[in-house]
């Protein structure tokens, strides 16, 4: 960025909702969103939720004359869904993977397959550090288990973002978080990375009402899970900050509403949102924007904390009812064991020994004592992230209660 | 150490060998580590394998004067076995653990339990970024089925250490790399990051010869493994690099040479790694230091990818013949479902219906499916994070060529 005054930044951010035999009208919107990003001319696009690697080699052959530098975040069973197409070369990428994401037994909330993620490509309109992510989803507001996967995820990226940003300029966040503005997690990672919402920021908004990224009027939404929010809610996100001696500012954001351009469909189940900056260099390094806000951060990271808590010993209690469970398994198979030796023996010999239900009862037992074992050991690792999660955070109270 | 033209710094670094009823004379030894660690007031001290809390506990209850800040790691199901103490504030904590590092159905070897990663910590020193870690074990050096996975976490360490210390003055490593000296995967991490070895650097040098730190004397050691090195073999490591207008001198190098002062047992089945470093402001920015060996370190990225290459085909195939035993598994349970349907629809009524072996084989078959789909989405994974390490190091490669 050196010797140019002012550079002005348009990014595409979307979650393209591209599950293969799964999401409606696939591979329409992969072409259609295709198109947009040639036509337009972005300077970078952060893609999640581009399941299929087909889809993604796809847009890179379709947009290697606008977009030459790209790259596709491999991860976990399925993939991170995550990429990122760019005007500028792209000189490095780093994946950082959550420690906690969902439960590998739900599998009708598939988070856990995905290994979700957030890709780090740093670019070299230098250093301009991009992040494409997501978190894992909330599928029920009222009862939500997975906050604390999500605060801890949050925290994790929060940190992340800290100990990797400082040597860049700028930093750029586009993507899913599934979380609602006032939320404890958003206020989480704004607070304790001083990152800044392009749509608070923006000088000009054109798009769905409040900035909605979710609404009922998209055909793909399911609109019963939006009756609590008619005009829909806001998940998906542009975030930025300068670090060094620059400034960045939000000129313009836009979201898209419903179909696209010239078709009856939109290009995902989510609206996609575009924001254009202007990044300027400034005379004087800017200082750490934190200090006014301590307070106010002090206290999001303890309702943060709080919550992961609550995650902490619910946790708890699912590792020790597992933890029962196998040895309850364990000791029905000894005495299985024991049973069938005393027959050996010639005990009881009098009356029939039935083999069947003796098989059936074996097979019960030996099925409960794995599958509770791997429970176990499960839910003992999110004891361990979520501890660690809440040490961290005492630690970042403690510096934060101690800065003058 | 801003005002400070000269900082004399010492480190510890020990594999402290303390699994909870596993390693011979863990509390005597680890006893005898905190009243050594007390006795010599060193100024970091990094510490892993230490695999209880309650070890840790009692460290930190011992140290508490002399090192009054310190950190334990926590992560997969057993823990990291990492921790920090420090006579300097730690002002945050990072960790990153691994997305390979062996197999969970490799019990006899129990890397993948323990969640290796890597510990950050951020000292007030400021700013010194201090990483304590461990990689994959090493079982056997003629056929080293996990040398993939080690070179994929020393890639992901070099990476991490890139992004996370740019704006750090020194980082410090130690740790125990499970890599003899002119292995790929510490000529890979070195090349990488610029990290130089304390024992290659070191002004004096006083302890096992060539620097081991798994040595037949040692009474704890396997002499078996060690038998085709009469020396011993160095794998526990300080390295260090001066990122800023700092330079980084290793004055001495030391590691322990068997039993404890005044008493029969080492304090570990590894030697300790003692340097004294002196780190010093300069006038002048340190440029890169990579600019002349980007040959050398091409070709050191090139052997990796290939070994990396070799991995992800062993991978590939793992992953087919697991799904195809699952598939084999489901067709024959579907087989089986059709014969009990036809046999309750009264074909073949004449011959007796085998009760016993039918419910023997329908339980292993399910057992089979069960376990061959878990593989299968494991080395689904694997396949994951290899291909996306071969294609990161496929760009650094890129990279390297393109530098003018």
């Amino acid at each position: 960025m050196e010797g140019q005054p002012t550079l002005r930044l348009r990014i595409f951010d979307l979650n393209c909702w591209a599950i293969r035999y799964l999401s409606k009208r696939r591979q329409e919107r992969v072409q259609l969103i295709g198109d947009t990003l040639r036509r337009e001319g972005f300077d970078l696009v952060l893609l999640q939720e581009v399941w299929s690697e087909q889809d993604y080699s796809d847009l890179r052959v379709k947009l290697a004359g606008c977009y030459p530098f790209s790259h596709y975040f491999r991860s976990g069973v399925i993939g991170s869904g995550l990429c990122v197409f760019s005007r500028f070369p792209i000189l490095d990428t780093l994946l950082y993977q959550y420690s906690l994401n969902g439960y590998p037994y739900m599998l009708q909330h598939g988070d856990w397959f995905c290994g979700k993620s957030v890709g780090v490509s740093v670019g070299a309109t230098a250093p301009l550090l991009s992040l494409s992510l997501q978190l894992h989803a909330e599928y029920c507001r009222e009862k939500d288990a997975y906050l604390p996967h999500r605060l801890v995820q949050a925290w994790e990226l929060a940190q992340f973002i800290r100990h990797t940003s400082k040597a860049a300029d700028v930093v750029l966040l586009g993507g899913d978080l599934n979380m609602h503005p006032e939320d404890v997690g958003i206020r989480l990672l704004r607070g304790w990375t001083g990152l800044r919402d392009a749509f608070a920021e923006a000088v000009r908004f054109e798009g769905c009402k409040n900035g909605c990224t979710l609404v009922p009027d998209n055909c793909f939404t399911d609109k019963s899970e939006l009756l609590p929010f008619p005009l829909g809610i806001r998940i998906d996100y542009i975030l930025y900050k300068a670090i060094s001696s620059f400034t960045v500012k939000c000129e313009e954001l836009k979201t898209t509403t419903g179909p696209a351009l010239g078709t009856d469909i939109p290009f995902s189940d989510h609206e996609a949102v575009m924001a254009t900056l202007h990044v300027q260099r400034q005379g004087q390094p800017v200082g750490a924007t934190l200090g006014a806000a301590d307070l106010v951060l002090a206290d999001v990271v303890t309702e943060a904390r709080t919550e992961v808590g609550v995650g902490l010993r619910a946790a708890q209690r699912q590792r020790y009812s597992s933890g029962r469970m196998a040895v309850l398994a364990l000791l029905l198979l000894l005495l299985q064991a024991a049973a069938a030796l005393g027959t050996l023996a010639g005990l009881g010999a009098e009356q029939p020994f039935p083999k069947l239900s003796f098989c059936l009862l074996a097979f019960l037992a030996l099925g409960v004592l794995v599958l509770a074992t791997g429970l176990h050991l499960f839910h003992t690792m999110e004891v361990k992230m979520l501890h660690s999660t809440e040490d961290q955070m005492w630690m970042a109270l403690r510096a934060l209660q101690e800065r003058p």
